[in-house]
């Protein structure tokens, strides 16, 4: 078992399988695409562990509460870390987590964005440590994400 | 003949003049910005072959239809590859699309991105083909975009 | 003396100090993070010189002109070579300036995206010159920004 399984195990946590998409809808890109040693990771959404969409979807601020839209961008770094083990075989293979963009969902006027954004800052530092944790990060309001989903999340790595 | 350009062709494609902003506009950026063998692509909007702005500006979702928004995600395929040739001479020597960062200027409640944002990612494939053209993704909603265009596309690729 | 400090100085222009955070507020990430010979930059807002937040807050198009925007805007830049001069030392290491995210918290219906992060990109341009200046850039919409700043700006760079 490799240490960053070991890690995620011991938080208790559990990576999600791969998404379900909604009947009719098709992604004409992969969840994360390696070129070279550079890993580039697609928006993502936080995912049940079926790979079914989390609920509740909406607007953080009016639909969704802060508390909530935090446990769902946690969500999101295990949907993210899902796709990744998927695609690299070994989360011990990330030397780097470079850049991070938090796009959260925001009904009008709405201007809590970062401590939505740091379930995910946080989880990604506890399990990877502040060396190959560490991340550039911008945490932003969004007018609509793709099936109402509250919060999505982009990266870019390097292993 | 390059090979992009023949299939640009097959497919009755014709790439646009550079973009003809409006009176007293200055970018002071250029489309494509080429470091290494890296190339930063600036957000692209739709354009006719003339090099002027698409019609219909506006919201998707309210002012702009799904069908048309996908259409004019197409556009900014063409667009970008219009600046591409003209920055880079020859379309082949692109070895990969890394990152597309699709965004859809959102009417209230518009959740259906990544349909429009497909416009631009299937045309690529069909161009480049599965492993040049192969991209991570985001398609996402803005509240506005430069000049009410409705789709505004950037991306990171090398060559 | 650096040539890039002393063509700040030669402007009249001042590096503000670090960010001053709200109360109780914590971010878990660097303004900036070196990863190699990349440079990855955190979304910055506007800063005083002594640190604290830029005013005034809101949307742009309805609580702030076009005018006060790109003095925002200029003073984003400002924070973010401060940032880079904390991280760096000596800012003559900047190599290029790849890619701009330039993000502007827009009231509904407006446009003007470009002519707000203008302020940015004159000033990287005239403090760098137009190789190392030199970026690729998106300035785009938002719903919604931290602490209801008007303008947000991520970037990246090499040294």
């Amino acid at each position: 078992m490799s240490r960053t399984d070991k890690k995620i195990e011991e938080l208790g946590l559990v990576l999600p399988s791969e998404l379900k998409l909604p009947p009719g809808v098709v992604l004409p890109f992969p969840w994360v695409s390696v070129r070279g040693n550079r890993v580039y990771i697609s928006g993502h959404g936080p995912q049940e562990e079926d790979g079914s969409m989390s609920e509740p979807t909406g607007q953080v601020g009016s639909d969704v509460s802060i508390e909530k839209a935090r446990e769902l961008a946690e969500k999101t770094a295990l949907s993210m870390l899902g796709s990744l083990k998927r695609e690299l075989g070994d989360l011990d293979r990330i030397k780097a987590w470079n850049r991070v963009f938090g796009m959260v969902n925001s009904a009008p006027g709405f201007d809590k964005q970062p401590l939505v954004i740091n379930g995910f800052s946080e989880l990604i530092l506890e399990i990877f440590g502040p060396e190959i944790g560490r991340h550039a990060r911008s945490a932003v309001g969004m007018a609509g994400l793709p099936f109402g989903i509250p919060v999505e999340i982009e990266a870019e790595i390097e292993i």
